[in-house]
């Protein structure tokens, strides 16, 4: 066969692959947003066909025989196709490495361990938990010694998601943020002055807050043309392609802001998702670098700009006419000051922007001492009080407000939770870049966002898959990524909102 | 291989291609329901993936050598076994028929068609779409060939509705509806007395109208937690599980009628399809027996039991209270009148009762005659505005509210159309009996129907594709299919009404 002929059949496969796992993400979005209970087997069913199926296609010699000629050939294609080869490799190796009997019972494990959480942390009960996540944690030992990996297994993990991504980067980056961070927390704590924030949870009608998000939604450069926004039990973003992507949000009555900065948080994943360019569209490129760039965008929109004064000289007179009765009395100035409170809590998804980090640490240090073995189950539950006592000054009364709260662990997610922390820290740096290149202030105080839109798409969203985080990072400020950037921001805006 | 894993084997493959069909009913149920404008093209090519690989899974050796020895054995299989093996069959046959190249292209038409049946909608010139009809009417004929057909190629393509009916069949139950229909139509109009409407045109805000429409549907049966109601443009029921059947309505504030009965006709076909007997759920079974079977559960609700006094003498004081201010002053029997009026209209999807199986005739002889070379494309439109007038007594002033209206025919449906008027006649032939077996009154007038559901699943809706119509008119009414109960119940329904 031609190799135009081998090319034409293979990026067909790929293209029936991504129209499967389309689908298996409708029926996801679908379970997440509408949909009766008692639907869910049926759900699960066709969930498990469309995987079984995406798996056999990847598989088959048809696929691997092609994929080989091409590799053969590459220096023949043209720059982007022998990118996608390249990906598809990587995928496939990925996949591949575990055998497939011990995927499937790893899958079903992770199935009833999720049911298992949950009961656990309705409990507030680790014990009823503990067994299935020290089988998780097996499996995850083992796996990390078919994927092969230098110095540490957990580097195995966190390949998922940031790509060349180490304990040893790692390590350096958290003990940078111990060091800045833990001190403003004290200092903080010590002066024991906070602002007045009780307005924000008083009775906000949900209808309006609808209003509210939807209009900085489309304001902020979501386009409404190209996906949706609709509500679920915790938000989360979707993309089926660039001209499809779905965010959800959740209303609460009582706490204005949980809907504002989620739906914020949201677009910022949405509009990476929507600005890919054309012409990885539709493509195995169409995808973020890592999760951390992914969570740069949604954090640079949320804290970096969505919490600042510019942001909201433009907003908050419209959020104040829809609330009149709440928040007539309540000055921009107060308001800027009340989204921006640091107190440190227990829940990390409701955690503020400047403890957020250390809460990611807590769970960053388990986990590795979990992968290399000097921690055990057994002893997690006493090592995560005192990190949480040692890092923020406070202890969970229970497991469903300490060690149970998050879905990760029983879903089998380990080396997730790092990407949250580095996004803030990869938003920090390209939030310098920005402001070099353009006065953002004064675009913010216009609501004109198609400046920073164009900027971020040209210099972040447009890549996709094509270039690692590390690139990324160099395209867009000109530097290598440098911890330094996003301590320094925390400093500088806390030690000044506190007076410290 | 022992029967049993062959068995064992050829019920997963079922199950498989069961599971990319609900992918594919979710997706489409998502286009419809949700999503912005710009993802259309990429849920197509999602759509395009799980029909070539449904269609491929049963096209497979493996599928079609597993089905050879079933039915070899089919002895020795037990009896629902046996059924599906059976139906596979038939199913397999089916689209086995037509040479796929000639399926691709049709299908190909079909979809470029339905843009130009839009198009000319729009512009009300049927020019614009009779170059595609012919084409399509080319490929029905040439299709009834390749499946082949007694007396009539139309039968070919009433088979894929109600399997076994004919055109002789048909001739006979249209003349009689002809006969009794047509003269009581003219009776009204030369009578000249209408009931009072005017007030089912007021303004309805349309959060009230949702609050009755999700009222009646959970009062007479249709499970919430299998299902959910939605909103479209037009709507249907889509079932994707008997534990998850999804209904859509329209709501228009100036037209309270039009979603209360959209969203009992849909109710009906929901109480259906979330009553098939647990036996035969997730098997190839679990559907409608016909679809005059499953119409004549949608117009059972809709008309036989909704426009009834007794139905809306529990319902009707929720919908005064609800709208007080439009219905304060209209009693019960003045809104039972309205909404039983009968004029002849335009539009079929618009039609009342009475008409409504005229509408139906005027097509099915359109089609037949098409079918077997009678009429051209050419004379489809004067042949349309005549029967209108001859059976109506109206005209239509351009060809959107006349031959272009339907979205069938450019979707390639022929011979759906007689199941409509099926269903009609059904229905109240079952009525007939489920009112001989208890007082339905006695209970419409209590809000009570589990009685009348039980009564129904118990004769129609558990047996889903097990029993042919013809069986299930029998087993629920001890009698054959007769159009005879139909005409009387009209006749009588509309003397009493008009004072004929």
């Amino acid at each position: 066969m031609e190799l135009e002929s081998v090319k034409k059949s293979f990026m067909d496969r790929l293209s029936q692959i991504r129209g499967l796992e389309y689908a298996g993400n409708i029926v996801y979005w679908d379970l997440a947003t509408g949909a009766g209970s008692r639907g869910i087997d049926a759900r699960s069913r066709a969930f498990g066909v469309l995987s079984s199926q995406t798996q056999m296609m990847m598989m088959s010699e048809a696929f691997l025989s092609e994929l080989e000629i091409l590799e053969l050939n590459i220096n023949n294609l043209q720059a982007q196709d022998a990118m996608v080869v390249k990906e598809a490799r990587y995928q496939l190796d990925r996949i591949s490495k575990i055998p497939m009997n011990e995927y499937r019972e790893y899958i079903e494990l992770t199935s009833k361990a999720t049911v298992a959480w949950e009961e656990a942390k309705s409990e507030a009960d680790f014990e009823m938990f503990a067994p299935y996540l020290k089988e998780i944690i097996e499996y995850k030992r083992k796996f990390a010694d078919y994927f092969g990996y230098d110095d540490h297994p957990y580097n195995a993990h966190l390949e998922d998601f940031e790509r060349g991504m180490t304990v040893k980067v790692l390590d350096e980056f958290f003990e940078e943020l111990k060091a800045t961070i833990v001190p403003i927390v004290k200092a903080i704590n010590e002066k024991n002055e906070q602002p007045m924030d009780d307005f924000l949870y008083l009775s906000y009608p949900i209808e309006n807050q609808k209003a509210v998000s939807e209009k900085i939604l489309y304001t902020i450069g979501f386009d409404k043309e190209a996906g949706a926004l609709s509500e679920s039990e915790h938000p989360f973003t979707l993309a089926l392609d660039i001209s499809d992507v779905r965010l959800t949000t959740h209303y609460y009555q009582n706490h204005l802001t949980s809907s504002l900065f989620s739906t914020i948080h949201e677009g910022g994943h949405g509009i990476y998702e929507q600005n890919f360019s054309d012409s990885i569209a539709g493509t195995i490129l169409a995808d973020g670098s890592s999760a951390g760039i992914h969570e740069s965008q949604s954090r640079l929109y949320e804290n970096n700009l969505g919490r600042s004064e510019a942001f909201w000289s433009y907003f908050y007179p419209e959020l104040q006419s829809k609330f009149k009765k709440q928040l007539d009395c309540v000055k921009l100035s107060m308001f800027v000051e009340a989204i921006n409170k640091s107190e440190p809590s227990l829940i990390r998804v409701e955690a503020d922007e400047l403890t957020y980090s250390l809460h990611i640490m807590v769970r960053y240090e388990l986990e590795k001492a979990l992968m290399d073995g000097q921690l055990e189950v057994k002893d997690l539950q006493s090592a995560w009080n005192d990190k949480m006592q040692s890092y923020l000054g406070i202890m969970p009364k229970n497991d469903a407000e300490g060690i149970l709260q998050d879905v990760h662990w029983s879903d089998g997610l380990f080396g997730y939770f790092p990407s949250y922390a580095l996004g803030n820290a990869y938003a920090a740096q390209i939030e310098i870049a920005l402001r070099e290149s353009m006065d953002v202030d004064g675009y913010l105080r216009a609501g004109d966002y198609a400046p920073i839109k164009g900027w971020l798409s040209k210099n972040v969203h447009q890549y996709g898959l094509t270039k690692t985080a590390d690139e990324i990072i160099r395209i867009a400020t000109g530097k290598p990524f440098n911890a330094k950037y996003y301590t320094e921001y925390l400093k500088e805006k806390f030690t000044k909102l506190y007076n410290l």
